[in-house]
């Protein structure tokens, strides 16, 4: 099963592929990125820019799970509802390819990658490394927020998540990088 | 020269097709309605619903122009931002297209339709009865919006908005709807 996950925005919507596979990794990441829009074209080119972005990558991967996630509400309501739009055609992308969708505030993918919803950005990074098994951290964040989205979904779903913890235990005895001490 | 007007919403997108014609009547109503969606569809579903009927009014119409009424503010954070997806999605399918978006906030519309910012919806009902010379308002109010924001376009390109005042005047003489004298 590949799961797309999207941290939906108007400059730049980030993504990550991750694939649950049979063995003791159980999932996999396969591409992460962001397809990022230019400033100075209008707010209807950069929802087509994202729109296509979004479509292309599920007729590469054929995911069988769009896993997005819910609108950060910012203090600023204008940015909140341009947001909005973003994570619309994003919402379309999936709905027109027929894959089934999961949407998952900010604090639900928080607690299912680290296991409180007040994990810091950089707590959620390291679980990422352990969990898939990264040589480092997914970059930029916006990407690493669309791998999180995706391996929620995985999270989840509760055999997964057994067997996924399993697997990352021994690493956590290692020495983590700095910022996972934070 | 074809306007596609629309008024964005999860639940019903109002839109009106407004047409400029040579002669006295300036501008005429090509055809008003609403794109409903299901209560129990998912927002998913809801937003490719109205993706769809936006692109196949494009078709069946091919409009120069797409007119958009921008986000209504409302107290509830969470039902401006729905509405902001829905909006997404109009403006995704007028790019799709290659269609001119221009977008307005609601106070522009009345501005542009009545005169004041403030004008309540009866007297920009009224006054899309007078300028397209109609036997009766546009139904439902979804509707009229749409065509309201169609006819802003009209409106605000100078020369248009000369002639269609002028072709509108003798009518003014008449008595109105009671809703209008307000």
């Amino acid at each position: 099963m590949t799961v797309l996950g999207i941290d939906p925005g108007t400059a730049a919507t980030g993504y990550g592929v991750v694939r649950r596979v049979e063995g003791p990794r159980q999932a996999v990441l396969v591409e992460c990125g962001v397809i990022r829009t230019r400033p100075r074209d209008t707010l209807a080119g950069r929802l087509l820019e994202i729109f296509e972005g979004v479509t292309e990558l599920i007729e590469r991967h054929r995911p069988e799970v769009l896993a997005v996630e819910d609108v950060f509400y910012a203090r600023n309501v204008r940015t909140t509802v341009v947001l909005g739009h973003a994570r619309g055609v994003v919402l379309l992308a999936g709905a027109r390819a027929g894959v089934h969708i999961h949407e998952y505030p900010p604090a639900e993918i928080k607690k299912a990658v680290v296991g409180s919803g007040g994990a810091t950005k950089a707590q959620v990074q390291f679980m990422l490394m352990r969990l898939l098994r990264l040589q480092s951290v997914p970059h930029p964040s916006d990407a690493a927020d669309g791998v999180a989205a995706a391996l929620t979904y995985c999270l989840t779903a509760p055999a997964t998540r057994r067997a996924l913890v399993a697997a990352a235990a021994p690493a956590r005895a290692e020495p983590g990088p700095r910022a996972a001490r934070v």
